[in-house]
């Protein structure tokens, strides 16, 4: 439904007077925004507290209770205040049985206890029932009406009635409940929101690892060495040309690095013949973050296409050209075409577009709503099979570029092959690797251990 | 599932006789389209009608009996007439009594009445349990099975059970039920299908308004002053030369309204001194409609990029280029090449590359299922930070792109300045803001205030 | 939630000991696939086996007993056998009485049986409750935890609760349960795992047939042609120049070919002055395709454009560019600006920038998780009015392209028109005959007809 769905809700009149009373213990900053945002859609809310002084905060219609008067008015108790002050519940465990208590909490760090709040929660008062929900919506937002990130507020907990009464209240809320099972899942409901892009770190410190290291190696080439021996200023290379020459090299790396892993992984198997002893662990964690490495490599291919594009508007361009065309006039000739240059040229261009076309096909089909719509057998054909196409074209668009320059020793300045031919390496391992592998002798075995057959199962664990 | 998945389904033979008989009051085209949709998954279907003879348009294997008849047949009964003929249902309200009615109705305006149809049908007869549904679904796509549009069938209701046993129709008929709650929901969804891009109007409105501004603003500098002044005939700038000048001033202006709420919000709390009270209503909607704000800029940076990146093909910039280097051949005398030039005009495209990469990222982080897969800390992250990087990359490349013609008279004709000069003001009001907001003697009391802090408590309501 | 959310909770100890017991019946690959993954998320599973040795591949801390025995310790059993195998359950009735039989099968072939394998189930051991679930996962995937693809899994049955209990258990291992309804389901869901992009079929299909037969045409005449009468070597026209003008006109033809089936559906109507008679067979078909044919024409539509692009990069246009000019300067002559010519170029460009603009955007709202979140009336507006736009905008722009060449003799080598022409004639057709029917006197009885009237009420079956 429309973002503003919850607006008009909340604007509207909230006639009924069905909706169950829901009490809410804390009057901190969360419990305020929760109880406004209910009274709001038709609640009654009654605050649990300390002090029962109604303050000029509490959202108006509230009432504001001792605890124990509090609880009584209520089947369902939102517990919003810090897991440290938790323990003044045991003396109400009375009062709380059979209650449904939500645990809204969200620590510090992630994994900061042994136990998730939730779980802890439900030890202290172990005849209530505990349903884990709205750790995940911040106060701000609730205040705000501007839920524009996700909606989803992750619900669990053991008892299926009290979780079905929470996530009713949820959806009244303009929200949208996901129900992720037993409490059990309550550890990484709580450490959800505290995460920043896990799955990102390494792709992202490996691209700007690389970054750096072909940064200084393109500018001693390009820069440092016209000016060193011809004391020639190229300094403006810094804008353009030198990342140019760093986008391309690392989206073909990166690319090569996603299907690295699943090549290396084929020859393991082979060599154990099983599939049934685990991985070593960087495999694993390297197996995992293939989408993230592949679409990192799909940013820094598309820099590199926005960069060369703009090749004809840059002032340097249009001056070199310009000056080569006046030297060509002045001395009265005329070249002819050189059709290998243009066969060169036009390749080198066409198969960088392909290669780029199926590239952000790749990205696409990895948006989670596109992919969710795709079966096992039709994910696999785009991811490996247009996810080798994509690969021998991005390869094959590097070697014409380089085309003739291969051998050339102008290409070799203080001994340091141009940077194109670096990026090269892997994925030429990869290709030749995977080419290997397609072979019968070894496609067979491995299709074979990997329906389950073993060659020596008495060494299985 | 499949968009055919509807259709396999359909020709599926319908062994099963276990599905229970639905009753269909009205024979006119939605009632007639949803019967027969039933009847292919498997529904025996039961019409009542006024006249109980059998139209041919009545779909094969339906019965056509009088109201109270058909009634008597089924648990579940849709009411496909109007609101208007709802009162002949009150005489049946016997036969009605725990019968689940379906309204599946829809109005003409939004909000036309004070309550919604499924609430006054509740109360035209209050002994049935009334669930809204199905209304979202137009009649032509129920019979062609071209379900490209949202397959969501929104459903509410009072009673639990009712509103499980219309989501299983829902989901036998190839749909999606989305739960949205009580029966108070049912004004939202009949409103629903009403809205054409609600959200969307105030930006466009906007961008209209100024993209007409600009228009002829950059038509009287560019195209009626030289033919004024020189008689020179540059009306073909209408096609490419003024729309990217009005892209790019829209794209930076636009981006630069996205944030300038915040930072208004931001000095309206200070100077409060809390942030308990409301912010006037002109900033709330203005708040609400920045991600549309946002994707409208967007939309106009792409169309700068595409503008741009066609400079060298247009014929004009051709012959312009070509007659230079002609010109400058003929005078038998060569350029050097200007380093500052050189520098100038590629970090103004290198500026303009990464601020736009950044956006597009932006852009992409808020289709809604990606942003659903991302939790708040991270969605802050991105369109907070990425937000203002990429706002500061976009004025440097304007304010780079102006380079040394700031103060070049030839720039003021008819004393007006460059139009993209223009455009700067808004986005460097709001970075300086934002960098002064950074201050500590600032950020901390706002730090404060959003976590719930008072300077003066008792001023509050 | 995220990616690696199923290893986090496969790490944490797994204290809880309220899982209920899971029987497993078979020990191949799926069954200890599923039995692994299983322990992990804290169910205790015991495995049903012929022979009731322990083998080194069984999860560790499963038991094997026999099929009776391992089937009296749960409610729950997985069936993990093949069909062919699924008779020796008939012995077993008794015992599996009550029980919630869980059908993962796939088969080999689409429609490879009558019936579902679970509705065979079903009918196999009729006082079981059965439920089909878990088909759309691989065993590899559930071992590996690289749940890239969909992590929905389809769950139908005809008990609601033996499938609420199959749900919580795929929830419990981090998939994503969809409720298909009964078990008439099956049968689509057995076939889903099996289809391979079945709606994309005919339209890559047809564009394959479509690139083959303009490439050949454009082959003739820009390369054979030149070889033939000018002896001109320009075979690397084959890399740029003739991609180039395929994907135009297929995007083109193609974009066309998504708006003539309902021009022609609007003809069938009123001629046959109803809409209750079926549409033929193909008709019906071409317009459930017509998302995937224009998402076709938009993947050709960026090709074009990043050829475009690239153009003044090119070798060939460069030396083209440079060799005029200076055959110019050594000429001595310089060229005046030719404003038709600069006209005709930039209006040319701008329809094209501005038709590939919309085409965009019409790709972007095809996307599920937006065109999910937009209702009936927005989707018509987008593909409808912003369809017919793009297609004028496009049809213009090749218009606008061959300018005055139209009538020039030199287009036409041997006889052969330029091939843009020949792919204007579709989408000519179809704007011409949409303009016709926008008349009132054809566009009035039209929308009666939608609306459910008759001409010749009595002709209708």
């Amino acid at each position: 439904m429309n973002k503003n769905s919850s607006n008009i809700m909340a604007l509207a009149p909230s006639t009924s007077n069905k909706r169950e009373t829901v009490c809410i213990f804390g009057t901190g900053d969360f419990g305020r925004a929760l109880g406004h945002k209910m009274i709001q859609s038709g609640y009654p809310v009654v605050f649990g507290s300390r002090s029962t002084q109604t303050s000029s905060l509490i959202p108006k219609g509230a009432e504001v209770l001792s605890h124990a008067e509090a609880a009584q008015k209520a089947a369902i108790i939102i517990i919003a205040i810090q897991r440290q002050h938790y323990n003044f519940l045991t003396p109400l465990a009375e009062i709380l049985h059979g209650k449904v208590l939500v645990d809204v909490s969200n620590n510090l760090k992630i994994n900061q206890y042994p136990e998730s709040n939730a779980e802890y929660l439900a030890q202290l008062v172990p005849g209530a029932k505990v349903v884990k929900a709205f750790n995940t919506v911040s106060a701000w937002a609730l205040q705000s009406g501007t839920l524009d990130a996700s909606r989803q507020v992750f619900v669990c907990g053991d008892d299926t009635e009290a979780k079905q009464m929470v996530m009713d209240i949820v959806r009244a809320l303009g929200l949208t409940p996901v129900d992720q099972g037993s409490l059990l899942a309550a550890q990484e409901i709580e450490n959800y929101p505290l995460q920043l892009f896990p799955m990102w770190k390494f792709p992202i410190l490996l691209s700007l690892g690389l970054t750096t290291f072909f940064f200084f190696y393109c500018l001693i080439r390009s820069v440092i060495y016209p000016y060193v021996y011809e004391n020639e200023d190229f300094s403006f290379f810094l804008a353009i040309s030198i990342p140019n020459r760093i986008c391309p090299i690392l989206a073909l790396i990166l690319l090569a690095l996603v299907y690295l892993p699943g090549v290396l992984a084929a020859i393991i198997q082979l060599y154990r013949g099983t599939k049934y002893r685990r991985f070593p662990d960087w495999l694993d964690k390297w197996m995992l973050c293939r989408k993230q490495l592949g679409l990192v490599a799909l940013a820094f291919a598309s820099l590199h296409v926005l960069y060369t594009l703009v090749i004809p508007i840059r002032s340097f361009v249009r001056w070199r050209i310009s000056s080569r065309i006046i030297s060509q006039a002045l001395n009265n000739k005329t070249e002819p075409l050189n059709t290998t240059n243009a066969w060169l040229s036009d390749s080198y261009l066409a198969l960088g577009i392909l290669g780029f076309f199926l590239f952000v096909l790749l990205g696409i089909t990895s948006l989670p709503s596109v992919s969710n719509n795709v079966n096992w057998r039709e994910f696999r054909f785009v991811q490996s099979k247009l996810g080798y196409l994509t690969l021998i074209l991005c390869t094959a668009h590097t070697l014409v570029y380089g085309g003739n320059r291969f051998l050339s020793p102008s290409s070799y300045r203080w001994y340091l092959p141009n940077a194109y031919m670096l990026s090269l390496i892997v994925p030429c391992i990869v290709l030749v690797v995977k080419f290997v592998l397609i072979f019968p002798c070894l496609d067979k075995p491995l299709t074979r251990i990997r329906q389950g057959w073993e060659r020596n199962p008495q060494y299985s664990e």
